[in-house]
Formats: C-alpha cells, structure tokens, sequence
C-alpha cells in the first residue's frame, strides 16, 4: 500500500459541507487502496479573523504569541475533519506539529521546517488510521509553537510526505491545475497536464499564486513527485514531474506575472562594489528579500545599481538605501512602487536559442518599455510599469504560441 | 516573591476589552511585588460554538477530537492576554499543557490531572516573565490533548499553583465571592469572607457553580489556598481557608440548592443486598455518578432502594434498573426527575447538635415534603420537589439566621 499525502487548503475546509466533501475526497483514496495522510490549511477567513483580533489588541503583536494564536485554527479543522471520518466509518486521527515532531527553527512567522519525525505518523496508519496533519505549524527546539508563514501549508504536506516517503504529495486548492497563465488575466489561459519542478519553481517565485515556492522547492529537492488538483471539480490536475518535456513546438510553458514588485535605482555611485556589498548586508539583516538585481557601470569609477524588494519591503528598503548613500557619493536614488515583474518560463528555453530575442521584439512591438530583466536558464522576467501588466502577458501569451497549447 | 495563581474564566476573558481588563489586573498583581501566573478559560462562547461545529458533524463525536477542537479555545484566549501584556510593556509568555507537561489519564472530555511539571513555568518566572496557561487542557501519556471537563480550568489552576507551591490560587470569576445561598433565589444572601475547605466542597458538590467540586477538593488535598474574586469589581472576595471557624452564632454557613437531581426508587427487593451491589456496578460501568441513596427495610425479606443521579442520566440509569428489576423480584419501581436537593452546609454543625431537627422543623412548617435525606459531618441534604425550591432556600435561610450574618 502506498502512502498518498493530500493538502487541502483553506478555501477546500472553509464550511462545515466542504469539510465533509473532504472526508469523501479522502475515503475516495483510501478505497482505491492507499493509505492517506491529509494536510490542512484552517478554515478560510479563520487566520484573518485571529490576525485581526490580535492587531486590535497591538498593531505589532509578538510574533510568538501570533503563532501560538494562529495554530488554533488548524487545530480546529483537523478535529472537525476527523469526526468527519470517523461518522462515515472510518477511523481517522488528527495530529498537531508537536505532536508528529514537525521540528522548525525559532523564526516565528516565517518558521523553516528542519525535521519531520514519521513515527507517530506510519505508526498510526499501520493501525489503519486516517492521519490528519495540521499544516502551517511546527514547533522549535524549545517547543514553542511556529508558523510557516502564508502558504505555509504546502510545506508541511511536502515535508510530511517525504518523511513517509509517500508516493505522490497532492495538493488540493481552489483551481483545477497549472494553468499557462493567469485566467484572470488571460482568457486564453490553458490547463497543463504536466510542468517540471524547475519551471514550477520559477513560476512560483514569479508570480503564479497555486503553489508556495518553498514547498515546490522542497519537493524538487527531495524527488517528492507532487500534483495539484481541485479540491470542487473532478479531474487529474496537474502533475509536477521530474521529466525533462522536451516540447519543440513550445519553448515557453509559462508566462506569469508579479503585481507586488518594488524597483530601487541608485546611479552613479563611487566605490559601487563596496556600497552594493554593504546595502546588501544591510538588507538581509532586516529580511528584505531582493527580486531581480542588475548592475551597470556608468563611467570609470561609478556604477548605477537597480534592484527591485517586495511591495512591502519598499520603504524600509529605500529608508535603508538612503541611509547608506548618505555615506557614498551618489548621483541619484530613486524608486517606483508601481512596477510588475513579467516572465516567460520553459524547460524549452534550454535548447531554444532566440526566445529573450523573441520576448523583446514582441515588447517593443507593442510599446511596452522594459525597465529591468533579468534571465535563467529556463527563465527571463521583465520588469514594466503596472499599466501594461494585463497586455504584456496576453501579447506574450499568444507570441509564444499558447493559446493553443495541448 | 511569591507566586500567586490567578485563574480567569471565559466570561472574564469573553471580549478584547475584557483581556485588557485581566492584563490590567495581573500587572497589578505582579507589581505588588509577585510572580504571576495565570490560567484563562476559552472567551465566552467559544467551546459551545465548537461543541455545536462537532455535533452538526456528527451527534456523537470521536471525545479525543472533540478534545483536540476545545483544546483550541484556550490557545486563543492565552495568546491574546499575552500580546495585551506584552503590549503594555510586561514580558508575558503562552504556554499550552503539553508544553508545562501538564499529565491527565486517556479519559478523553473528563480527564483527570495525574501530574504538573512546574520547570519550563519556574524557568520563565524566574527570567521576569508572567506566565499564561491554558487551563481545561491536559496531555495523556501518548501525547493526545485531552479536556477536564466542564469547568476544568479551576482544577487547572489548583494543580498548577501546587506544583509551583504558590502562594495563593485566585479564581476570578463574574461573582464577587461565595455567598450565604445563590442570590438570585434568595436576595438576603451575603457574600461569606471566608468559608472552610470543608464547607466550599459540599456547597460545590450540592449545587454552588462558584467553584469547581473537583478543584476544591485538589486544592482541599494539597493544602493550597484558595481566593475567589471577581473579575469586574474590586474587594477582597471570599477566602477559602483551613483554620476551623467556629460561629457559634451560625451553625449553618451557607444554603445550597441543585436542580439536576432525578429519583428512582425500587420498592419491595428481594435479595436487596445481591440487587444493589449489582447496580451500582452497573451504573459505574456507564459513568453514572450516584448522588443521594437511602436503604429501608420493607419487611423481613425485601428492602426498599431509593437513589439520585444527574439528570443527564437519568433516562440511562433508569433503563438499567428496570433491566435489573427484570431478574429479582421487585414490586415496583418509579422515579422522578421533578426533584431538587436543598442542603444546610457549616462547620458548626460538628459542634452543634439540633441542626437537623431545627431544619425539619421549618420544612415541616412550611408544609414542604422531604422525599430523601442524606447527612454528613457538615451537611444536611434533602430532596424536594422541584416547585419548592425557591421557598426551602429561602425558609431555611431566614431560620439559620443567615439573613443577618457579618
């Protein structure tokens, strides 16, 4: 019998009926003959309201005590969905973090998983037991209570999977799979039946909000074959696969975009290296996450240096970069807040020669400038003012030739 | 220092406002000079809307969920206290059972505490931080959350404050002390400043909701002082306390009355003893807890056998009776649960003698019919039909001279 891992997120277990729509979806794969862990999100609306009630009482409430505050939620879902179970016959057990040793490190808010103990776990399905886990949390070597931070969910199934050495970790969400790009965006957007992990991750990082970059990140490392699915509709979803899909026609699986983007410019700064290598530090410090990052020299002994931060880390970044070029000698600084990242992702790109060529032609053509980009090997972003968000992925979209995928 | 344990129950801590107000009542405490730990309720509400969520689930649900999703109500509410303290300038810290290592047997919904560890709460006193627990929760030996019961917070913080040798454990609750009767049935009670160990527990056990029976009884065992006190008005409250008080003015310290009482009488036994060794085996099978139980002879070879039990069980405890009747000889079997035990409670009684006929006395003339009695060192229970139950308290008040006490 093999171990199936299935994560359902917030929205899937946001009602009493859809819980019991869980239960069936987890009987469904029991009765095909596996044993099933489940992985929950809280209740939909359930981590807001306790977010909410803890920003009323301090607008910077303790990071612990959030978390502590926060993993009740998921408490409450794992219990609801194994009464569930156990009234439709089955026997099923819900488990806390602490409780299977998820381990993290002390980051509250924004917890790393470091171990995930499967004896507690394998222990109870060997007595047949449906195991329901709760997502979201861990616990730190002191035993206090973590979270994962926003998304945080997929992590867990991820790392609880790879600990049982399940088969295939299944993500049940409120969209049917990997799509081509956003259908909000694009009404030509088309289903996948199967992205890579490199390409998954790249889409992750660049904007597609169906699975956390961490957990796909997590995944690839440890070979967990991942699939995502809908937790309303019938379907096989979307498998994340370890295949390299060589796909002639399509070079590009993917455009995805990034609304929450930040770009910071400082021009012409004397001793750029030294300044790039202290602003830096000095970020990271702080946990500012740098995005897309270029650097050109502007005359002998100066360099411009542009670099874009996370929405909401743009003011303590730009407060950060100002403080710094106080210190330097500095031309300029300036920022915009109102920037998106746009990126074409394919295992394809590889042996495609042309597709930056083909990307930037087709931009131009259509008068979008380009302010930033920044290319990998199976991806390039562009970084473009917010108002051409909608039009640079569907022009792009159809450039490489998507609408009319599979 | 001294440690003081406060304990604060659901309506204490029902609404932000109000966890502010309980902040604002530990850091006084705490500035008076003492270590402060307490131990807080689910908000007002909370457990009965996840009681509701489980039972719309399933009518019966699994106890170990049901105990995992109650679990969750505490967790709330102590995160919240301490991000309110936390925000007033007080390093506070959350703490659930499992990580005070707060033991309990596997009775799942009525656990019982086997054991505290008081490290990891000393450790965090010790290092100037107020301590804040979930009360009602503990963990059995394989790690499962279970509950204590209904009220379980109290005997929480009982067992929390004799393993940390507290000072004192302060249940702050939404009456301002323990009174002389229950005001609402009798307005000339008078709140008591101090009653005897012995007398809190029979008024537990007999009908006053001031305190938890079992808490009483820890605290009873453990030699623990007890204070109940108000969560909204200020005073001393009411002391419970060791030292004999002899009132020789009032033999009698309080009148308790309890509606959940329900009959059941067989009448006419043959081999009495052989029947009822063998109900009350059978009740204690099912949990049914017997309350008030008197034993008359008939004649020569058959007894009559009447007992009380819970409401809540007296269907059950009825079923199994008449099951029972069905292989003895009996010549009838009836039962009542229109009934209501009114008891005289005070240590004066040892001391006193004429207690109990000065309490049938005024029954009598009162024209008030007594169905069952029991007496003990220090009380005088009667049962009374439930329409009565309004005047024996108050009769019996005025007799006792408890309308003038202090």
């Amino acid at each position: 019998m093999a171990i199936i891992v299935q994560k359902f997120g917030g929205t899937s277990v946001g009602s009493l009926e859809r819980i019991e729509n869980v239960a069936e979806q987890i009987i469904k794969t029991k009765r095909q003959g596996h044993q099933v862990v489940a992985v929950l999100s809280a209740m939909s609306g359930e981590t807001n309201r306790l977010t909410e009630l803890a920003n009323q009482l301090d607008p910077n409430p303790s990071p612990r005590e959030v978390d502590m505050l926060l993993a009740s939620g998921e408490q409450v879902s794992i219990a609801l969905l194994s009464i569930a179970l156990i009234k439709r016959g089955f026997s099923a057990v819900s488990l806390l973090a602490h409780q299977i040793g998820l381990q993290t490190d002390n980051r509250f808010n924004k917890a790393r998983i470091l171990n995930v103990d499967n004896q507690r776990m394998l222990q109870e399905l060997q007595q047949g037991h449906i195991v329901i886990v709760a997502g979201f949390q861990g616990v730190d070597h002191e035993g206090n209570i973590t979270t994962l931070g926003r998304g945080g969910s997929d992590t867990s199934a991820v790392a609880i999977a790879t600990a049982l050495q399940a088969k295939e970790c299944q993500i049940f969400t409120d969209v049917d799979g990997v799509y081509t790009t956003d259908p909000r965006i694009d009404e030509n957007a088309r289903k996948l039946p199967y992205v890579s992990f490199e390409e998954m991750l790249e889409m992750a990082s660049s904007g597609a909000k169906v699975l956390q970059s961490r957990s796909v990140e997590f995944a690839g490392n440890h070979k967990m074959p991942l699939r995502v699915l809908s937790s309303f509709t019938e379907g096989e979803g979307t498998s994340i696969t370890f295949e390299q899909q060589a796909d002639k026609k399509h070079p590009v699986s993917a455009i995805t975009s990034h609304k929450d983007e930040a770009m910071i410019c400082v021009v012409g700064i004397q001793c750029g290296e030294q300044f790039r290598s202290k602003l830096l530090i000095l970020l990271a410090k702080v946990d500012i996450e740098i995005d897309m990052l270029t650097q050109t020299a502007k005359d002998v002994d100066k360099i411009n240096f542009t670099f874009t931060v996370h929405q909401h880390d743009y003011q303590q970044a730009m407060l950060i970069t100002k403080s710094l070029t106080a210190k330097f000698s500095v031309d300029e600084l300036f920022g915009d807040n109102r920037v998106v990242k746009v990126s074409a992702i394919g295992n394809g790109m590889r042996s495609h020669s042309g597709v930056a060529a083909k990307l930037f032609e087709c931009l131009l053509a259509n008068n979008i400038d380009v302010y930033l980009v920044s290319a990998a090997e199976i991806k390039i972003s562009v970084l473009v003012k917010e108002e051409n968000l909608t039009r640079s992925v569907q022009v792009l979209h159809k450039k490489f030739q998507l609408n009319t995928i599979i």
